[in-house]
């Protein structure tokens, strides 16, 4: 599976904030079997010429997804990456402005503006978004490598509040959809691949496990089955047990005669 | 993981039934890893020397779990417990009565008797049930080897409807608590593991899929990752992003001093 | 609207219980229209000329409905109906039967057996259970006045976590079916209503309301608008707005030149 | 309450689509008590001096809300309004962009482009949108008249799969909040209100009725109850009965004795 020119065989991307120590993050990464990890700028030190975050995460191999949380605006934003940039070398960033900061909720008009900028940069630009089915299809045309729907508000762990709506950016997407934001549970990112979403971003629910190690490697699980599931054809719903019913008893009785 | 005097290394368990062949079926078993497969005992020829169901997951070293499926009431299911019995020399029964043929929700009067009953006899019994606390702590107290609440009506393929039920059910039971019935999904599934149930058993989401096969391996996976997830300690949920929120913008701003 | 032999016009039976007050509750009682009350025999004074919580609801006109609050079995149960009978003169009971005192979900096997016995001794019963269908069947089938599943947890607020079990219910009942326990606001109650229930009981709900008079008010309104929206006829789910799209501008624009 | 300069004694807003014919849509915008109705101005014909559906209500003294359906971008939707004004010699628009003709879902970037370009016109703006809380900041700060974020797809009839982020933006707005699309049912009306919503758009699910003019007067009172229920103060949900448990049944055997 493909993100911009690189191809990625884990579905499983993941943040890195809220973690107990960087220790701790860097082991949960790799049980994670994750090959595209965000993390903000702000936590890197970029005078120091090695950093406990950065160093294992670049000697594991690592893609680096530099975040711009925190910005307001585009303009923050924007100048953001380019830090970002500076210190680490990638053009990838994931696109994060939220004005709001009591629910970090994602600024569509801001977060569009911004994508065309990075984008005209040479930016691989991943957009953090509310799960809006036209914001996506804007964000794809100004060339967006991915869209990055919200399940629910970030750190919630409260799982797929808008299922209804990235369904309908499933279907109508020409770039990778990545869910981000509110899987509080391995069986939410499973949902997620379930219905057909191209990658998972999960961080809170890892940190804030009693063993954020093993849980890790639960999501890793959790995304490679989910799109098996995907993949195998799930059955329908059905409301109503009758046309599914076993015959009756009456048919082992005579067959025991 | 025991029940009765049995260990299994598989939590999940199988039906058999809506195969679109016998072969399917064995394919599906197999793949799936259950130790534990559940069958109408009116399906099998007691008088045929090798059945094409039974045979191969005998041979596949499969624990045969015999069921009731078509029982109106205790009487009934007591008597196709015992031919069941006679037919393949098990004493494992499921039990399963059902007098309501358009949505074939179990009757708990009638199970209740049944139980008492076949453990009278000597039966391991697993009964079906609704997601009643009260009446698993009632077949736990009869004697039951499980109880086996619904998730949501037989065949529905709708999911944990009974979410809140089975929360109770598991805190409060002494013997293996297996959630049969509505599962659709392999995530609903790992969902009900995440909470600490025991085993799960899974017939029409199989039966139903596009590639049963591949559809079995999947609620394989899905059932061990669960239950990791519930020991690695799931994080709680939030309606405020606020106490988890990131450091703002200044702070990056400040550090690339 | 009747139960039992008794004509009603109002759709909606409260609970006694957690009020702040005694006059609170009967002004909350007045404020609701409800005409059929349950109270807790344990808190009646059967010694006393003049009740603080019967009289001024026997004065207003409405049907007391005692209920066996507190019995761990049948036998309490009957014991306590029989008490209720002796202290008021009522043969209405709504029977409750919870032997776990965390949850205090009902228990199916004794509740149907006070019933047997309950309506033996020309008692009008009106039992509280869990929302299983074939339970239900049973309860009719032994004479029972109504059938009151339960919504979620007594005193959860939660609402209509069993909505699927109670469509079943109402589609086969011959009863009226009371919803209880659980509703947690005026929209929980209508919903119930819009869906064909016969009877909603609050209690929770009003008692902790800010302004329980007030609220009681609400749930009186909601209950009757519920049943007018179920004559009226709900219209159906879609998952696709294509079908219901309006033509497109270029009708307008052509319109208007 | 006020919308704009105007204030409305009902909290109710039909819609005017899918009625199937004028007469019904008349009667049921009078049951309902709405005092602003939308309409899509591709329907009135406004050569002609009386409308079927134009004149009627105006005769009622409802204000017309005339709507932008089917415009794809902000231009047309500007087009629109003027159109409308000049028409109808109202200034009040309902702004709707939906360049998607699949699930019309709302465009954010054209309608805040709408929406400052006819603020500066002189229009009183109540912009369709996702349940996008800082997409409604903006529009708030660009001077519309309301905000409208929608409850679920138009025409689904699926209620409010958006409860979260409405309640973010109920929290947060200093307009009055509409909530638009997706209501099926009076009481999914009612359980907006109860959240603390100031105002519901209904019209799908009364069109759509068995009996719309019954269905709208359902609708009337819902709202109205809601809003009394969302002040009379709902109480909280708990998840164990035990805070609540009535004492056990040994009081009442004791205070009988």
């Amino acid at each position: 599976m493909k993100i911009a020119d690189k191809t990625f065989n884990s579905r499983l991307l993941l943040g890195t904030g809220k973690f107990s120590s960087s220790q701790v993050m860097v082991e949960a990464v790799k049980a994670s079997g994750s090959e595209l990890v965000t993390l903000a700028m702000r936590r890197v030190n970029p005078n120091e010429k090695t950093d406990p975050i950065v160093t294992p995460l670049i000697e594991a191999g690592i893609q680096l997804l530099p975040n711009t949380s925190g910005a307001r605006n585009a303009e923050e934003a924007v100048f953001a990456a380019k830090l970002a940039h500076s210190a680490t070398g990638t053009r990838w960033v994931k696109l994060e402005i939220h004005p709001d900061p009591r629910y970090l909720m994602p600024d569509p008009i801001e977060t569009l503006k911004a994508t065309e900028q990075l984008v005209e940069l040479g930016f691989h630009v991943m957009p953090y978004m509310h799960a809006d089915p036209v914001l996506a299809k804007r964000l794809e045309e100004a060339g967006s490598a991915a869209v990055m729907p919200l399940a629910a508000p970030i750190g919630s762990n409260k799982g797929l509040l808008t299922r209804d709506f990235i369904q309908m950016i499933v279907e109508q997407a020409n770039v990778p959809v990545v869910v981000d934001a509110g899987i509080g549970k391995p069986s939410d990112a499973m949902q997620a691949m379930e219905m057909g979403v191209d990658f998972v971003l999960v961080n809170t629910a890892i940190a804030s496990a009693q063993n954020p190690v093993a849980m890790a490697a639960c999501f890793k699980q959790a995304v490679i089955t989910g799109r098996q599931a995907y993949e195998a054809g799930l059955g329908a719903q059905s409301s109503n047990a009758t046309a599914v019913a076993s015959s009756p008893l009456t048919d082992f009785l005579g067959a025991s005669s």
